[in-house]
């Protein structure tokens, strides 16, 4: 289970490290398109377009359908979440530890030093 | 500008898409380690540590300082926030386009239809 939930983090982290597809994620935040529509801004072969695509599939952050002749991909939110909490978890993780040791700080500065002659 | 940008985002997402890298992320997000603290609960050598470690310092996500024998690693939060204020950006372009669907859906739902007796 654990190693499930580790591999499909591995897959969603690594769809996001390349920039064209991070390019084909924020055009499908804006809303579905198709395969065209996605490679338009992006200056590579329809066929690598594709292989970004299955990769952005596989990890689950996006889903296509086919109609007729056309694929209409779509943005998957809850993979999207996924990755987005894991980074937010941790970053709390260590924002509680800072404000734990502010605490601890500010309760020794009120203090009186042992030895000292207060 | 943007390249760098974007090459940045590359390595960030890039360094979390391996399991060993986010239990040293996970446990870093807890408080500065040794490198051997950090080896602890990986099963792994002590070298192939360093080299996770390496990946994670160039992306920004840790950085280190050897005094005397010890090297202490940190966390560093901006890194985390970078990467998760990509991902949080996109998840809102999509919720805002599906608040404004649902309005528009809503307007829709309360006015007549055209040609219709009502």
């Amino acid at each position: 289970m654990l190693n499930q939930q580790a591999a499909a983090l591995d897959r969603l982290f690594q769809a996001l490290a390349d920039p064209s597809r991070r390019v084909m994620v924020e055009r499908l935040a804006r809303g579905p398109a198709s395969v065209s529509e996605l490679a338009r801004p992006l200056a590579m072969s329809l066929p690598a377009v594709v292989q970004h695509l299955q990769v952005l599939e596989a990890s689950g952050l996006v889903r296509s359908e086919k109609t007729g002749r056309v694929r209409t991909c779509r943005i998957e939110p809850t993979a999207l979440k996924t990755a987005e909490h894991w980074i937010a978890e941790r970053r709390s993780t260590w924002e509680r530890r800072l404000d734990r040791l502010g605490d601890y700080l500010a309760e020794e500065a009120g203090r009186p030093r042992r030895g000292s002659k207060r």
